[in-house]
């Protein structure tokens, strides 16, 4: 198994975290998960491969859509239990409702 | 109970992650838990409130280090399950190991 893998400890569901940010603007796009499978594919590919929930099956983010995330960095935190990654984000489009960034709800309190 | 709470939709354990990112600099810095009572006391104080899973208990994050986190913009992502908060980060010091941020594990792959 990868070296990096080894050092993951993912939750009960055998997932991780992962905050996606653009490598270009620093904009936070995403949060996502994933299991071992993705983070090979991601690996292998330098394309982001994440688990989706909903559907239950390996995501290749962008696959409909063209909107594919070219990794670029990749970061384990302190505790070893999320992932932090720098892509490069195809079209300007992390959300699927077209928008750059899936945080786009900013709350004014 | 708060509007922006009750958008939020929290996993079965009542919690939902938040990505912190520094307000000054974009660096993501760490990915927390928070339940609502964190997520009350923050909007409530400005301060960066978290939920322990380790210790099980609310977190006011830098009560014991003085590495404090002043809220300055909310966001809830597009399908109200994960949070992004950017923060003013007391002494630069986002982690426990005394970093900066808690993602300074690079792979080069």
């Amino acid at each position: 198994m990868n070296k990096f893998i080894k050092k993951i400890t993912f939750n009960k569901d055998g997932l991780v975290p992962i905050i996606v940010q653009d490598y270009v603007n620093n904009k936070v796009l995403m949060m996502a998960w994933a299991n071992k499978t993705a983070i090979n594919m991601t690996l292998k590919t330098n394309i982001m491969h994440y688990w989706s929930r909903s559907r239950q099956k390996l995501w290749k983010k962008g696959e409909s859509s063209g909107n594919l995330q070219y990794l670029k960095n990749i970061y384990l935190d302190c505790d070893s239990d999320s992932i932090l990654v720098q892509v490069i984000q195809k079209n300007n489009k992390a959300c699927h409702t077209g928008q750059e960034t899936c945080f786009f709800n900013e709350y004014k309190y």
